[in-house]
């Protein structure tokens, strides 16, 4: 034997046996060996991504976006999730471990599984802690102002693309009645993770644009879980159930309400509970368990975490110690949220997009419909505000809500486990959620350009 | 089928499917939901822990371990990993997810170990932005001046124990050679995590007395690793390889000094880069993969993960924008640490401490006796500190290398699956483990507090 395998047969890492790793309960620190060295690429990849998406006057999540693709199963494959069959084989990363610690294909693949899933659910906490500081910088007060323009911009932003998408399906493609609602539903999703995040970039977020933008986003987020809810009824039976569909608005109702009516007793307590505390974390402890609470309580009620996070932010907003919280988010914002989107990046599979393959070919045709109607569907919805006698960039707030970002993806995977989607229209809705994920970031920044007063606040318009 | 049924089968989460979950590939969003709900728990556990603590003038992290056995597996088993035969069927957390969302006993399993590993990345994370904090906050001159003492300390803090556990154990309970050298190995660790976060909280990391101790727990723990590896080669072959060894101190020698050599050249490097950067995390986000390459590294090489974080720091101090690194560093620890501390105190089982099982009181009294050479043998080491014309407080050095913490766990853990150990000898490694871990913290603060100038820094002394 070589003195480096008696070098590894005997030396153990933190949680180590005596012998080479074959068996599941020594995969410990070879899973955190994987983490470490994706967290290092997805670092370096948002970064290099971010300063150049900058350098060339472009918002720097696109430039995540795209560093993510590049890591992910699209080029690199070192970030890659076991989705569509990507086992450990396929990934460089797992190479890479390979080489350091030998293993069996059975556990690098239980290892690949792990470590994938622990970088998933960062990501998740990453966007939750978006949404969070988001929630954070929003101010309640200034967003129910908005509020009933908001939920316009939203119910257009949703009826407009489904309706079109749908009939223009069913008229023009002749695609059967229940895929072509798949797919207008997929259509009215909004990714409120990308546009927050651009809207933040450029300083706009404060923005009456930006109020309405992200309030509009918020409750497009709970309809679009309303219309999954139904198409999928519809899907699997054949008929709505009105009751299930009542029990999801009532819920997600009385969840966003309540929480922000609760918030005002909790406020107090909340500042008094801060002050009281003398140990390290006191501020960002209570905050974050707030958060997380309400983060599990909207995702175990089938709404979705972010939501929670968002309104435990917007909660938080209201108190005394608001800007203390904020800068101290910051930094934890800072190393979690583009984990986040290199994640979403790295899911992208551009494969859907090689026009040799023949069912891409039907796909790219119906996706070129598709993503005319996700732009032409939402670009509207910005004309849809009303009763407004203060001049309001509508263009900002239709391509604010284009991006369809994983949400779409989400919509996408739904409709193809239901078995109701063509592979054709599949990847036709994919290439349309990719597209208005990537164009939107750089059409958004032109289009708040256009508007004269970049930086007019609500309280400076009143 | 009642309403509430109907809706958990029809309405998914964020990555759902159309029916009840009981696919594997169903399982994220509960996963998501789970680890949510434990990280709720361990910061309300960590604060409450933590601030009893203070109230009662301890340590807070004495308080977070504390909080964490509460909330583990010797009392309210809502944080469990899947060791020693534990499943969700143990774990009440698990039934609060069960009742939100009803799945297979098969697919519960699955989301329990899944959870839990990603709560033990989460802690192995958290306990490297400690030892990264603490790099940062040590000063690599002043550790340097120390570094001779703090060798000794070390050394004599690893020998003597080794010495007198391993011939006591021979001697007076008749226990067969290779048991009591593994014992012994057992006797030698200090984790470096506990006794640097108590330094840390009682203000004395930068003191004299701290420095040494810190530099003698690093020193601490390479020789720890060398100590395990000639064990386990002797537990398996009865003879101990040379080579694996000299290895192993050359490996451990060239990574942590070419660290620190290296780093005086990537210091500069690293300053203009991050004055370079002009998105957000421009100072952080290097620093971090920085920190988490090194970490990588670390571990790759079957050193600590938390040995490359230390390092990392260290190079990083030395830079301008140490203040402003230190700041962004902060509430990120603040976040992450809690979750190792309360991990820690989750993992230990009291059920050792129960004198009714007969193996657990012969096990009790070999601790005891562990117990005693566990204290002498490291607080002897503070003796040992020579060449030193300025006073030093030698009982708080030899009292600071008392914690076995995680490190002695993975002792007694390596020699439970050689089958070397028996079940008595195993339980009595685990109590004096818990022990010292438990009463080093509070004991630490009264040696500190016997030193006439506690807040006295190198700078000031020379």
């Amino acid at each position: 034997m070589p003195p480096i395998e008696v070098f590894r047969t005997l030396i153990p890492g933190n949680f180590p046996s005596l012998l080479a790793i074959t068996s599941e309960s020594e995969a410990g620190p070879v899973i955190l060996t994987g983490v470490l060295l994706s967290l290092v690429v997805i670092y370096f990849a948002s970064k290099l991504g971010a300063e150049l998406s900058r350098y060339l006057s472009l918002p720097p999540v696109l430039g995540e976006l795209i560093a993510g693709v590049l890591v992910g199963v699209s080029a690199f494959q070192l970030i890659l999730f076991p989705e569509d069959g990507i086992t450990a084989s396929n990934s460089n990363l797992m190479s890479v471990i390979h080489l350091i610690e030998p293993m069996t294909d059975e556990l690098a693949d239980l290892i690949f599984k792990t470590q994938s899933e622990v970088i998933s659910v960062l990501a998740e906490i990453g966007v939750i802690i978006l949404l969070f500081e988001i929630g954070l910088e929003s101010e309640l007060r200034e967003l129910g102002k908005v509020g009933y323009q908001a939920a316009i911009v939203a119910c257009v932003g949703v009826a407009a693309p489904f309706a079109a998408g749908t009939l223009g399906l069913i008229a023009l493609f002749h695609v059967p009645a229940i895929p072509a609602i798949f797919a207008g539903a997929a259509l009215t999703a909004t990714s409120i993770g990308i546009t927050s995040k651009v809207l933040s970039e450029l300083g706009h977020l404060k923005s009456r644009e930006g109020q309405i933008i992200v309030g509009a986003a918020v409750i497009d987020d709970v309809l679009g879980i309303i219309v999954l809810a139904v198409v999928a009824s519809l899907a699997k039976t054949g008929e709505v159930d009105l009751m299930n569909v009542l029990f999801l608005i009532v819920g997600a109702t009385v969840f966003l309400l309540g929480a922000i009516l609760l918030g005002k007793f909790f406020n107090q307590a909340f500042v008094s509970l801060a002050q009281t505390l003398k140990t390290r974390g006191n501020l960002v402890i209570p905050a974050f368990i707030f958060a997380f609470f309400m983060a599990f309580v909207g995702n175990a009620i089938h709404l979705e975490a972010i939501l929670g996070a968002f309104a435990a932010g917007l909660v938080l907003d209201e108190t005394d110690t608001r800007k203390e919280l904020d800068e101290q988010v910051r930094p934890i914002a800072d190393v979690l949220v583009p984990i986040f989107f290199v994640t979403v990046g790295a899911k992208v599979n551009l494969g859907v997009l090689n026009p040799v393959v023949p069912e891409n070919r039907e796909g790219l045709i119906i996706a070129g419909f598709l993503i005319v109607v996700a732009i032409v569907g939402k670009v509207i919805s910005g004309w849809s505000i009303v009763g407004n006698n203060e001049p309001v960039n509508r263009l900002a707030v239709g391509v604010g809500m284009i991006p369809r970002g994983e949400v779409g993806l989400v919509f996408a995977g739904i409709g193809a486990a239901s078995g109701a989607l063509s592979p054709a229209l599949q990847a036709a809705i994919i290439v349309m959620v990719i597209l208005t994920t990537f164009i939107a970031p750089p059409f958004l920044q032109l289009a708040l350009k256009s508007s004269e007063a970049p930086e007019q606040s609500l309280d400076a318009s009143n």
